[in-house]
């Protein structure tokens, strides 16, 4: 697969400096800061595809559906060492926060200044008020393509961890599934569903959400997700938001662009300005059926760097 | 859908003067060549989803799986009419032709210039010698994309339909399935196929190909496709090609990549250049598990045009 990737868009990435970190292709850029995550695979375009100007300088690739071990987060953060410092970027997940720590002593005993920003956004996970012990659901797009965004102008590594943190914490995602993926290992669907039944608020494994209910009609279950979300920050009347809607795979483009109609008229019946909203598969489990409704609270620095130019091979609006 | 997808892309795409043909949001440029197809919904994003600059100009989105009827076709016809000639391109499907057909004299009664490029490109669906019989398949991509940019430029409609001929009969595709889509309208699966077995040559609605074969390895597969592509134009050493690697709806990002690697190979191994691939699900069948790959033998003017600015929502190489 990395092969595949970086044979297919060699203009802008790379592998290097070993077979499982992927970089920008473009010479590295002194006293900038870097961006890295690592991730397991199997949940692509995210994050490998979104390698470029403007948005990540390396990503570590880890096996599939398992967190990359803390040598190759290493590795992934020496390839995002500019001299100005590296942010690594944690999708909240027990295995990648505790590979993440080790990486992160390890860097800083070779000597560079890696710092981490933890990214949580899924309701689902846990109740209100424990915010960080939720798990990293698509909402941390947000946080990589803002910060990714802000680095590529130069920033310093205090403002843009702050900036990553304020937004992280202006964002809240839901999702449900609705079929299970395949896994790629055991070639066997990864939960059961009937095929008349929704989950919501299930994690990109299969960890458990809010439960079980029966499918209902786009409006309805688009209703119930965005009440929930629009609870929990809470988002209000005035407010502008950048709206993203993730298919998790086997999701067509239609239905996310119906599910994008409803929560379009959803805003609009409660007077919240949405701006460029991002609808497409970025974050997948292979072949799975469902999607999630992620909102970020905006505002007017967050929508500049939201719409920045960007390279990566796989990150469009 | 279109509800959805406008109100996702309003900076880019626009409902009219039909409230199922889309045109692009920006004010019409008079002197130019307008670009409209019309098809079927259910294979997003195309067409719908390639509206913008530098690419099409309106759609007229049928019924799903379904031509568009005359009436809606002119539609678009209208909305693409520039005062220097219209392009209607015509995917080659029974029903898509017929319609059209009714569409060109229509249009031309009201006194508008529109010109067809009949679009073919699947190997699989008659014998060499016979590719005016062939179906458009997802090559077609290399003629909008090329024509778009063409017509972007000013240049005029005589000069655009050549160049639309010539991309087309530089075009090769062959594709597999390897799990049916369902179908929106019946809830149920489009074609039966055991779980161990691909279909070769199958068409976007589940139109018979070469025949059903075992399921095998990428490589193996991949080289059975390639070679059957590269003797039909025939493509050999020392060409230049454009590779697109299209998702049926339901195969995932990494097999994609895996796919494309394997690509990559073939083409190195003989001396045969890729320029600037495409890989993504740019022409579905809902959650269809099954690829196609395509091949252009480019040249420089292709190669420019092909890799000219676009702004349209779905289209990113």
């Amino acid at each position: 697969m990395i092969q595949g990737y970086v044979a297919a868009h060699s203009d802008r990435v790379a592998i290097g400096p070993k077979p499982r970190v992927v970089v920008r292709a473009e010479k590295k850029r002194h006293g900038r800061v870097g961006l890295v995550i690592g991730n397991g695979s199997g949940h692509e375009p995210i994050a490998m595809g979104w390698i470029g100007r403007g948005l990540l300088d390396s990503n570590a690739v880890g096996e599939v559906f398992a967190a990359p071990p803390p040598d190759l987060i290493v590795d992934g953060i020496r390839a995002a060492e500019f001299g100005a410092g590296t942010i690594l970027l944690i999708s909240s997940h027990a295995g990648d926060i505790l590979n993440s720590e080790v990486a992160i002593e390890d860097a800083r005993d070779l000597g560079i200044d890696v710092r981490p920003i933890l990214m949580y956004d899924d309701i689902s996970s846990a109740p209100k008020g424990q915010e960080e012990k939720r798990r990293g659901a698509p909402g941390t797009a947000f946080v990589y393509k803002i910060v990714g965004a802000a680095a590529e102008e130069g920033r310093d590594i205090e403002g843009l961890i702050l900036l990553g943190e304020r937004v992280r914490d202006r964002t809240r995602t839901l999702g449900v599934a609705v079929a299970p993926g395949i896994s790629p290992l055991s070639g066997e669907p990864m939960f059961e569903l009937s095929s008349d039944e929704m989950f919501i608020g299930m994690g990109v494994h299969g960890e458990p959400g809010i439960g079980r209910r029966k499918l209902g009609q786009a409006h309805e279950v688009v209703g119930e997700i965005m009440t929930q979300i629009m609870e929990d920050l809470p988002f209000g009347h005035g407010d502008e938001v950048i709206p993203f809607i993730n298919g998790s795979g086997g999701t067509t483009l239609m239905e996310l662009l119906i599910i994008y109609g409803e929560v379009a008229r959803f805003l609009d019946e409660r007077k919240i300005q949405a701006f460029k909203p991002l609808v497409g598969e970025m974050v997948t489990t292979q072949e799975a059926g469902g999607f999630s409704i992620s909102l970020l609270k905006t505002d007017d620095e967050m929508n500049q760097l939201w719409t920045a130019p960007c390279s990566a091979p796989y990150f469009h609006l």
